[in-house]
């Protein structure tokens, strides 16, 4: 398995590093727009593993916005995966830079959507992943496969419902994805500051766009944003969280393989990002289309969203004065294997004082990295396989759910996840 | 009397047009750094009033950041009053022309303060209209009036808490301003919109800045922003407010010429405008310094609170799309001429349909600009007078109060004001 990586930013960091330690590829090509993030990247693992580890990793230089670009760096590494670490805006060159090349393709989110042009907060317009889909056809007809959004969620939690549909259920009322927190991050002072722990770009992006749902007398619709919020009760000490619908691709992707009557994704954002960001929208500071202002070299165009990030500090050097905890899983309701009613919540935790003792990495950044590189593990060792357009769900979860629990000792990821058995 | 009314913006267009409707001056000139705008109001004035009232009405030309400018347009005009009416960053520009063409000058808001080195949420640095008391002497050499702070608030608020010590208290314990309104703006669909009735430059100024109290043992101190937060009961409709600590040239004002305990300015801003600037602030989109933002034209500096004033409507468009009251007044607490504690609510309230319907003006800039107008009337009649730089309540409230509240057909400017006794 030759692995091309486009992107070293957080993410695509923390994929090299949790690749380091593993065994099943030949080589990891590190690439970045910018090469000296690619080096770094190379360097880090060099220093930590020393070179005979250091040797199967490569850096290289590439143009995610080029699907030439990425056709003729895969061509000329030989890469047969190609793993897309990117901003979801570059999904479409990679994956056809991926398919030109006749290499296999993974990415984490998928492509972006676009509302309903006339009644968005009712009816889907274009939906996350509509664009992959479409192409099924030509990846069945080169035979190769390109497994979408397959990080933590989507990924992680698209493996725990297919799990909880084969071995927990008979039958599925909610596939409801719930994502809490409880990290905070401190300035120089000791004081709480607010800094989002992901690119608030996306975030931004995802929290209002119209959340969608899916359900099975209906199919796909949407709401308006923040809509019917609920107080989830995460585990392992985070507690209860504010959580509200969020545009996502679990929602998209679990229909297509699991049989469930209801599917839900909901964002722990909390109280105070919710109201942070209908404040944002309020003034219209969400905008990404150009707005005149006046500057010291006279009236400029920028975009809001922009300015909001500018204005932030940058996710991925949070790491070093954040505390706390990220969980990922799926609320599941239902009826159990033995008749009767049952809700379960299948979660994964990442302690940030954890990810930045062993990997430099940020935990929610290191969490969404480590699922992409177990998929690869198994695609290598052909307990996974497949071609065509498909989602983690498509997959048997329990060799996924084992690799990664096994202890590292006994040759797996040493990552244990949690199964909550909730009272009905 | 000669005035230079300098700037054609919300306010003074108002004050303009308010003037237009009384007899007590010889010329109103009326300047600003674009022609137009201050052609544009004696325009309507010609056009509601006829030539007759026209004529005393010129438009002319003005750079308000430049002193010689002011001076030489005071000079060539022959103004005898220079009637401040724009942006508080220009106040030492025309102060300083107006002192050095030998003539009276008013404004409605003072020199801008700078928060304390070191511990700007305990002390005060350079207090509002520092840099103007400074001058006292030279005014008082040169025999002219520097009357400052002649707006509503500062201006009527002072003017009242004068009424308060001469004819209702025998000593105060409190003189707080409360500002309140109740209005709302619609878009042409007609839903409520965020639009701030004044400019969120100057809001997110006085709001974020360190809020100024004064105590008689203590002097002058401050707190941290949106301190002591209370519900305060408007009159006429209005209803309770949301009101906090704003910094505010009344408690540098008052505490000069009145006798009071505690001076203190409280705004109501409302929990849904205060939790918005809390956010501006917490996001760092209250700075004003240039942040590096990516372009289409490559990285631009824009200050991010210049960013925020771009997205917003200007205020002084809002009029049409308003509906509601605005409330300014001060609240009195203490012993009663009998002896006995007494608290007292004294205000003025305008009514946006009303302003617009008279003066195509909105409320909130419309009475800002009654208020300079009484006092001009005041001066051209010797019934006040003084030199030196002096706050509204240096002079004697009642005549004052009386012309305000006359009937327009017995001479007055037909606007009452309330005295609402409240239980102690």
């Amino acid at each position: 398995m030759k692995i091309l990586l486009v992107g070293a930013g957080g993410v695509g960091d923390s994929i090299a590093k949790i690749a380091a330690r593993r065994t099943f590829f030949d080589v990891v090509v590190v690439t970045d727009y910018d090469l000296t993030r690619a080096e770094s990247t190379v360097s880090w693992i060099q220093a930590k593993h020393g070179p005979e580890v250091a040797r199967r990793f490569l850096a290289d230089r590439i143009d995610a916005s080029d699907a030439a670009s990425v056709e003729e760096v895969a061509r000329r590494h030989g890469a047969t995966h190609v793993m897309n670490a990117v901003e979801p805006r570059f999904v479409p060159t990679i994956f056809a830079g991926a398919l030109a090349a006749g290499a296999n393709y993974l990415d984490m989110a998928m492509s972006l959507s676009e509302p309903h042009p006339t009644n968005p907060h009712e009816e889907t317009g274009i939906k996350l992943g509509d664009d992959q889909f479409a192409q099924a056809a030509d990846w069945e007809k080169a035979g190769t496969l390109a497994l979408v959004g397959m990080g933590v969620e989507p990924g992680l939690s698209d493996v725990f419902a297919r799990y909880a549909a084969d071995h927990l259920f008979s039958e599925i009322d909610e596939l409801g994805t719930r994502d809490g927190a409880n990290l905070v991050v401190r300035d120089e002072s000791g004081a709480e500051i607010f800094a989002p722990s992901f690119s608030i770009w996306t975030t931004i992006e995802e929290c209002l766009n119209p959340p969608v749902v899916w359900e099975k007398e209906r199919g796909w619709f949407t709401t308006a944003p923040f809509s019917e919020p609920e107080v989830f009760d995460f585990p392992d000490g985070i507690g209860p969280v504010e959580c509200v619908n969020v545009e996502h691709e679990e929602v998209l992707l679990m229909p297509r393989w699991v049989d469930a009557k209801r599917v839900t994704f909901k964002y722990g954002l909390g109280n105070e990002f919710i109201s942070i960001l209908k404040t944002l929208h309020q003034l219209g500071l969400d905008k990404t289309a150009p707005l005149t202002v006046r500057s010291a070299a006279g009236p400029v165009a920028v975009a809001p969203r922009d300015v909001v990030a500018a204005g932030l500090p940058d996710p991925a050097t949070l790491g070093p004065r954040m505390t706390g905890k990220t969980c990922a899983g799926v609320w599941v309701t239902g009826t159990g294997l033995d008749g009767f009613p049952r809700e379960v919540y299948l979660y994964h935790v990442a302690d940030n004082e954890w990810t930045m003792r062993e990997y430099e990495s940020q935990c929610v950044v290191w969490q969404t990295a480590l699922n992409p590189v177990i998929a690869l593990e198994l695609l290598s060792l052909g307990v996974w396989g497949g071609v065509g357009v498909l989602g983690p769900e498509a997959f048997d979860a329990l060799p996924f759910l084992e690799l990664m629990a096994l202890p590292v000792e006994e040759g797996g990821y040493g990552q244990p996840w949690g199964l909550e058995d909730r009272a009905v």
